[in-house]
């Protein structure tokens, strides 16, 4: 589960040694009502219930401590929220200074999170190149290095760290994993997933919202493919591209995609909460979406596996959304498409 | 943490030895925005995420165990739902027959989820008393043993080893127990707090509704006192007498009660499911309704200690409950009131 790429290497096992006892062992769920729905044995990792509120916090914690060993004073970062408290939480722990930038149009709480950890907090148009490049003037200005939320071998790594997790936990329950499905925004979870399941049978599969689906097109297209990112209720899964380091990543060692639509994801999340009892964002909820398409899909084969593992990557939701979120729908779980590589 | 009462012992460390690996080990959460409202470190043991739903399955499934060894073929159970549901499970797990009597306005999910584990469901009236009576001819007809919902000492003993798991994980992270407050119905759970806290240093808590306060009137008075139990969102929390055999254990054993209304009930729940990321039914959010109570109190003292373990008993609500339950209102904590013992 080390590998390195390029010039890079990435140490999944390595971060997950330094961050033992520094980030929460978060723990594995299980309900019948969902292996009922799933035709599968569903472990869900509740990385909602790690600090900062989402498993950001694993790759930031690693990044940043690094930078901190090698003497930084400061560190910026951009995202939609959940790397930048995360981030925040991982400077603070480590007394550096943290600007992190964020769209204007941010969910609130992920903007009141950041401050609360102490970082000093920029919010900058709404796509990710206008706060890249906002991230990168800050950085010229104040020489503090930016930590990538996803283009990063630490954050890649550390967010690997969940999935190895997982994997572990399912072994060691005798019940050990067939397949492993997270959410992919700019990639860096589903890449530290593949290099956690590296070796181990284990087929990894990415979730992304249906118009946000930069990895399923480039693994199509074998290059890197930028979209305009649709709108989708999952905030955190809109990057306009994959990142470069997790596409040569997973390229080769992930088994697909599967895209999942809003209802889908409102009908996972409602699942979530009421039969697993944790509250999920709705980008965090588009893994057990995606678990639930492929269940249902018989060119893919999911159903006939024993046991899947999913990564609920974060819970930090707006109260207003979650009040949408809650009103009952049907749930209707339809057979897979979109399947890409 | 053993007792004998009467002619009764009541063995939570039997318990926690015999249900270790039969039950979820629940997480225990923190929330630094909890403890800054608190002004105390909270540590929340989450037993909404136990195998059925609540802490209740620990006492049904040490009960029922028994009763399986002891040769009978089917059990008797009466609650207002997470007792049912428990015994039920229970019941499956070791191969008896289970008869349920839940009231006529139970809740849909818990009357759905006690069916599911296989149990025949019996709707009689909407006070214990009811309750009581059709469940006994359910047992003289069938020979089937009641296992009591709190006057029982294998429940008592099962509740308290959530308590105890608590306790020892709170030692075992450098932080351990000042307080431990717990909800209160029939004072089982509240009873296996004492034994589980007892020779400690740990002053435990229980937690009523207003007007369904039976234990801290008979705290009061010295004997048991049934109230006419108010309308509460915690439908759990509304027996109208303490149970003997608890009464008996904390009469001398806690520190007081504290009592919520359904507003304080309602905060929690929010605070419970938006900053810890979990799903409380109202009678399990109770815990932390009275803790904030206690937090606020100077003549109770709990702000100046250090650290206070919450049992949050149960996440099993209605869906349009939960609706309701979202709307956000401002958060007032008060100073405590209505402190007995």
């Amino acid at each position: 589960m080390s590998r390195t790429v390029g010039q890079v290497r990435v140490d999944v096992e390595g971060a997950a040694a330094w961050l033992a006892g520094r980030v929460v062992r978060t723990p594995v769920l299980r309900s019948p009502v969902i292996d009922d729905l799933a035709g599968a044995r569903i472990l869900l990792k509740a990385e909602n219930l790690q600090n900062g509120g989402s498993y950001k916090m694993r790759g930031a914690l690693r990044a940043v401590g690094r930078l901190a060993a090698a003497g930084h004073t400061g560190v910026i970062a951009q995202s939609t929220g959940n790397h930048a408290i995360a981030v925040a939480l991982a400077a603070r722990e480590h007394g550096l200074a943290a600007t992190v930038v964020l769209p204007v149009d941010a969910a609130p709480t992920k903007v009141d999170r950041a401050r609360a950890a102490g970082a000093r907090v920029v919010l900058a148009g709404t796509d990710v190149e206008e706060r890249v490049t906002t991230a990168n003037e800050l950085s010229d200005e104040s020489g503090h290095p930016v930590v990538d939320a996803y283009d990063h071998p630490d954050v890649i790594a550390g967010q690997g760290t969940a999935s190895l997790e997982l994997i572990e936990e399912a072994e060691r329950a005798g019940t050990p994993l067939d397949a492993l499905v997270v959410p992919v925004g700019g990639g860096g979870g589903v890449a530290g997933a593949c290099l956690a399941a590296a070796g181990r049978g284990i087929e990894v599969y990415g979730v992304e919202p249906v118009g946000c689906d930069s990895l399923a097109r480039s693994l199509a297209a074998g290059v890197r493919v930028p979209v305009a990112s649709a709108p989708t209720i999952a905030d955190g899964l809109r990057p306009s591209c994959v990142g470069e380091l997790p596409f040569a990543i997973v390229r080769d060692a992930l088994r697909g995609v599967v895209r999942v639509d809003d209802d889908e994801i409102s009908a996972a999340f409602r699942l979530i909460l009421m039969e697993f009892k944790v509250l999920a964002e709705p980008s965090g909820a588009a893994g057990l979406a995606g678990a639930l398409r492929l269940s249902g899909d018989a060119g893919v084969g999911f159903g006939r596996r024993r046991t899947a593992g999913v990564v609920l990557t974060g819970g930090n939701v707006e109260a207003s959304l979650l009040a949408r979120l809650v009103v009952q729908r049907p749930i209707a779980v339809t057979a897979a498409e979109g399947v890409a590589a």
